[in-house]
C-alpha cells in the first residue's frame, strides 16, 4: 500500500459526514439554506506537478482549471478561490500572479483569500481550494453508474501526453497541444448542461482507465471500455499512430480534465460526446479493443 | 518591502470582490442564499511553524485550531474543513491524522475533502480550509473601529511565548504553558457571543501590537493600547517578571488567538475581558505605558 493510499484510509475514517462523500467523489456538496455548496482543495508542487522551467504564469493557470475541473463535474457554477502559497523567487512569484489573474479573469472568479509561506530551499507546494454553487438539485457523484447506462468521455485524450512529450523532447508542438497539458480548459459549461441527464459523472484527471476504475468501484457496477473508441484528436493519431499502444497510452497518461460520465441508453445528450462503453453487472474495470477482452495494464494511469 | 507583503498587494489587486474584504480581514464572507459563509485558509510549514522534533499531533490540532480562530474572530459556526496533505513519513502522517482526527472532535468538525502530494526531500506544507456560517446577519471585519470605542482582548497574552521558550530551553513547563503554544484554542463560543455587540473583531495571531496596526490601519482609525493594561497570566509574571519588558515581549510575540475587539462605551460585553487601549481620529497604532508614551518597538510581531 502506498503511503498515499494509506493516508487516505486514515482521512477515511474521519470524513464520517455523508457531505465528505466518503473521500470519493471530486468534491463536497453541502447544503447551505436553499443551495447545494460544492468544494474542492486540490494541490500542485514543483518537481511533480511542474518542473523547474514551466512558466509559473502557466503553473498557475493549471493550478486553478484542475480546481474548477472538479466543480465542473459536479455541474457547480464557480463562485471563488482561496490561495496556499509558498513564497519563493519574486519574479516568479509575480509571473504566477499575472497567471492567477488570467484564469481568474477567463472564468469568472474571486480570489477570496488565502495564506502565504516562506519556505527556505525547499520545493514550492501550491494549494487551491474552490467553491461552487450547484446548479441542478440533486448533484451527481461518481457512485450512481447503473447497469445498462452507457459510458462517455467529451472531447479526446492523450493531448496533454502529447504537449508535455514533444515540449520535454525540444520539439516544435502545436499550441493545442501545449495548451492540453499547461492551460487545460475546466469544462464549466459542459458540466452543467450534464448533470440533469447524468446517472454518474467526474473529471478525467490520472488517467481515463484509471478514472474509470475508480468510478466503477464507486459504483459498485462493472464497466466495459472499447479502447477502439476511445477519442484522439488527429493531431495525436499523427504523431504517435493509432495502434492498440498509443490507444492504451492516451488511456492511462492523464492530465485530460474532460468529462466521463454514464447516461441510460435513450439519454439525450446536450452535445457531442463519444460513447466509450457500457455499465454491466459485475465489478470494476474491463477493457476490451472492438468486442476483443485485453488485459488491464499495470498501470491504469498517474497515482500521485 | 518583504517578498510576502509585495505578494500580497499583487494579490489584492486580484481580490476585487467585496467577499474579499480586500485580503484584509480574518476570513471571506460570502453570501448564499440567505445565509452569510464565513471561509479561511491557513497554511503550517515545517522548519518555519513547528521544529522537527514538533509532535505531530499537536501539529495536526494547531493547524485546526489557528483556521478555526479565524471563523471564531467572525462569529461563524465551524461546519468542515479541507485539508492539502504534503506526505512523509508513514509513522509521522498517522500521528498527524490522529490529531486531526482529535481536533475536529473537540470543535465537531467535519473533514470534508482534501489532496496529498509527494514532495521528496522538502519541508512539509499543510494547508487547511476551514468553512463556517456566519451566526449574526452583519459579519463584523477588522475595519469597524470607530472614534471613543474601546479596544479588549480575551483571556491572557504571552502564554505561547512562555511554553515554546520553556520547552526550547528544556525546562519542565505547566501543561496551560505548553498548551497556550502546542494546542491553542478557537473561541468558538466567545465569537458567537461578542459579534452582536462589537464593532471591529479579529484574532490575535501574529502578536497584539501588529494585529492592533492592521485593526487601526483597516479601520482608518489611531488606536492607543496601554501596555500596563495588557492581561498577562500568573504563570507568565513568574517567569519574566512584570516589567516594561515583558510586556513587550506579550505584546509582539504572537501565537496568542485570543480575541481582539472594538466596542462602543457603554457596551455590555458577554463575558469579562480587559480592556487595554481606545480609539481616537487619527491613524495608526500608538502605544503607552499607564499614559505615557512609549516608542513603537522595531517589530510590532511575527511577519512570515
Amino acid at each position: 500500500m502506498t503511503s498515499e493510499s494509506n493516508f487516505i484510509q486514515l482521512m477515511q475514517a474521519i470524513a464520517t459526514s455523508p457531505d465528505a462523500r466518503g473521500l470519493m467523489d471530486d468534491a463536497a456538496v453541502i447544503t447551505i439554506g436553499h443551495q447545494s455548496l460544492v468544494i474542492t482543495h486540490d494541490m500542485m508542487a514543483q518537481g511533480v506537478h511542474w518542473s523547474d522551467d514551466a512558466n509559473p504564469r502557466d503553473v498557475a493557470w493549471k493550478i486553478v482549471a484542475v480546481n474548477l475541473s472538479d466543480l465542473a463535474a459536479k455541474g457547480a457554477r464557480p463562485i471563488g478561490v482561496l490561495l496556499g502559497f509558498s513564497l519563493g523567487d519574486s519574479q516568479w512569484d509575480a509571473a504566477f500572479a499575472a497567471g492567477l489573474s488570467d484564469a481568474l479573469a477567463h472564468y469568472n472568479v474571486a480570489l477570496l483569500g488565502g495564506d502565504t509561506v516562506s519556505i527556505t530551499g525547499s520545493n514550492r507546494c501550491i494549494g487551491i481550494t474552490a467553491l461552487g454553487v450547484a446548479t441542478h438539485t440533486s448533484v451527481p457523484a461518481r457512485s450512481g453508474a447503473r447497469d445498462g447506462d452507457i459510458v462517455y468521455v467529451t472531447g479526446t485524450l492523450g493531448d496533454a501526453k502529447a504537449g508535455f512529450d514533444l515540449s520535454s523532447a525540444g520539439k516544435i508542438a502545436p499550441i493545442a497541444l501545449l495548451n492540453a497539458f499547461n492551460r487545460p480548459a475546466a469544462l464549466i459549461a459542459e458540466g452543467i448542461a450534464l448533470v440533469p441527464i447524468v446517472s454518474a459523472i467526474m473529471d478525467v484527471s490520472d488517467g481515463l482507465l484509471l478514472d474509470v476504475s475508480r468510478m466503477a468501484e464507486a459504483s459498485a457496477i462493472a464497466i466495459d471500455i472499447d479502447l477502439s473508441a476511445i477519442p484522439l484528436s488527429s493531431e495525436y493519431a499523427v504523431i504517435y499512430g493509432d495502434t492498440l499502444d498509443s490507444r492504451m497510452a492516451a488511456a492511462t497518461w492523464g492530465d485530460d480534465y474532460q468529462l466521463l460520465f454514464c447516461a441510460p441508453p435513450g439519454a439525450v445528450l446536450p452535445f457531442a460526446a463519444t460513447a466509450i462503453g457500457r455499465c454491466t453487472i459485475g465489478f470494476g474495470l474491463r477493457v476490451n479493443l472492438s468486442g476483443s477482452p485485453i488485459e488491464l495494464p499495470a498501470k491504469l494511469g498517474f497515482e500521485h
